[in-house]
């Protein structure tokens, strides 16, 4: 059972960064898709998309987006984190296989426990996906916890 | 069979706007944890955040977030849109069981198809969870086609 351990707001430093990777295989597309109620053709109709200029089925760039969340939720500062804004900008598509990673750097230290954070998402290549800043509220006290287990997710093939 | 069909850079006008509504059930933050890897403890275990100063698990800011990008994808300006950046103020937290509403609506045309939009993301109170922007280019071919079916998704119950 994995642990996560915060950092409070004392503890992060301007410079300190930290990774969070995910693959974004037919499953998370999916499962994407279904939350959001983003059925976006050119995320999930082969026949549409291959008429487009990506000539395939692409990732939602907002799911990209949400490793962010991920990132800043479970591993920079982790739990006990308010996220107040986030600026995205999407250079380039996600394709279906590739393996982003998040890096979350300390930008600055503000009153208040406010900190902002620069944001890149990178895939296999090094190719940046997303740039982005976000303003988040660090913990001031110390939590080291369990993750939460999800439930067991069936997706029908067809 | 619920048909899409875009709206183009031609026909949309400032001040023209649409909606997208979506409700978070246990079923949409369950899905998006797993698309994202956002296990955040404040939205999954139920003791660790009757701790917190919500007092209850509540839903992920950028789960909100996403519905925008719904909104683009398959009602403003729809098939075809390219989403460039995404900004996001999150104001207040999303409780399970909320209906969020988006309104987005064009706030500026701009050279090369681009547009501006206005994002508000509000509770079935009128609270207002999210406010932002998006810069998208818009679509300048008209496309009318099915929405896209999604797989049976089945989440077991513990």
């Amino acid at each position: 059972m994995r642990v996560i351990e915060n950092i409070t707001y004392d503890e992060l430093h301007v410079g300190d960064y930290a990774t969070f990777t995910k693959t974004l295989t037919e499953d998370e597309l999916v499962l994407f898709a279904a939350a959001s109620g983003d059925v976006n053709p050119v995320t999930l109709d082969a026949e549409y998309a291959k008429k487009t200029t990506y000539k395939e089925r692409i990732g939602h760039g907002m799911w990209a987006g949400s490793l962010i969340s991920a990132a800043l939720s479970t591993v920079i500062p982790g739990p006990g984190t308010v996220h107040l804004e986030q600026n995205l900008k999407f250079n380039e598509a996600v394709r279906l296989g590739d393996t982003l990673t998040v890096t979350l750097t300390v930008k600055e230290k503000l009153a208040h426990n406010r900190v902002e954070m620069d944001c890149s998402v990178r895939n296999q290549d090094n190719i940046e996906i997303i740039t982005g800043t976000s303003l988040i509220a660090a913990p001031t006290d110390k939590v080291s916890l369990q993750e939460p287990n999800l439930p067991r997710i069936e997706i029908e093939t067809t």
